[in-house]
């Protein structure tokens, strides 16, 4: 018998914000794994740490910040060894996910080395883009709109093209984009139909208007919510 | 003292995805409030049923299913007269909302009728959209892929557009409109790149290729996952 693995979304931040499901999976896996810096803390163990005893196998995926815009297939490869004996043993492997494991996240990297020869099981999660839209009090959208998840690492022009045709936008990964992204609302006409989120449901959570906000210290885990409409009920 | 008007989101289905704070807030409330329809059973209080001891008092908002597109105002003007005695008489409220209440949910109706009046707050839940991807075993998006989700009661004219501007598209509230969206899906040659889920993480939940689905048998709480690049890691 191998074990299973399974990809545990455990929310956007705030460690009450995992589901019952998640908990109980979480804390039955003799083997926890999550990504991690090259250096430091994991933000997505930060999360589940006030529900481990400390008793279990854990394995940091260490992801190189710097370097190429799209995570190091290496480290994945390297996840990949670390992980696979305990799944062989018959030892099932958590791995936790900030957020959702599938709305932009990097389970998706091990999951596609793993799935076509282990079980895989997903359980969804609370994913930042409803946890911004608790934050501000807003509406993400209602009846015919539609909604679109926009990376802010988008060209201008595209980014624009995008913003535009969507009633409710989420423009998310903002971090040093922030500049270009004002600018985009700004020039749209949107800068007052938009408002910016950090750290949604985290201690640290701050709420701005876009010209209260200090563009060299965005944070990756940022948000802008975007309503064409003005609110999603109007 | 007023009370809080709490918007629980409870997640999609399963009641195991609920989360710890919803799950609390929902047991410590007096007065628990939930849409319904005019005749029979609340899906959103069916999904949370095995979390209640029977002890609270119960409002079901009845939404007419039949008429207009949108739901009556009547329906929810009728609600805040029932919410807001408790409110006042300092008793907390818990709205409990299927997947989260700021995702398409009829919360927001509530919402705007009482966040003038009463202290409201909202907990997200895990929606339907990533639901649907784990149900799936696919990834909604990556990297700096857009995501659009889309309601199926589009035109379609603008369903073909928008489908086809985004790397990825969830399809949502497809229920009576598969016919449109299939033939929109197929005419753009997107139809294997397509899948189909029904009442995602719920015990009758069910996943089909396009061309083994039923048309008239179709639920509202139904969604088509498209992914143009094939798998959202390629």
């Amino acid at each position: 018998m191998t074990g299973t693995l399974f990809g545990l979304g455990v929310g956007p931040g705030d460690p009450d914000l995992i589901t019952l499901k998640a908990l109980r999976l979480l804390r039955a896996a003799p083997v926890i794994a999550y990504p991690a810096p090259d250096r430091g803390d994991s933000l997505a163990r930060a999360i589940v740490a006030s529900h481990l005893d400390g008793t279990q196998t854990e394995i940091a995926i260490r992801i190189p910040i710097q370097g190429s815009r799209f995570p190091a297939a290496d480290a994945y490869d390297r996840a990949v060894e670390a992980i696979a004996p305990h799944l062989e043993a018959g030892r099932d492997v958590a791995a936790i996910c900030e957020g959702d494991p599938f709305f932009y996240g990097s389970f998706m990297y091990l999951y596609e080395r793993m799935i076509e020869k282990f079980p895989v099981q997903v359980v969804p999660g609370v994913s930042s883009l409803t946890a911004c839209a608790a934050a501000l009090g807003t509406p993400l959208a209602a009846r015919d709109d539609m909604l679109s998840v926009i990376p802010a690492m988008l060209p201008v022009a595209l980014l624009r093209e995008r913003i535009m045709s969507a009633e409710a936008a989420a423009i998310i990964k903002v971090g040093h984009h922030f500049e270009k992204v004002r600018a985009v609302l700004a020039e749209a006409g949107l800068a007052a139909k938009s408002r910016y989120v950090e750290h949604a449901t985290m201690s640290d959570q701050r709420i701005l208007a876009l010209d209260q906000v200090i563009a060299g210290a965005v944070p990756y885990f940022s948000m802008i919510l975007v309503h064409q409409r003005g609110r999603a009920w109007r």
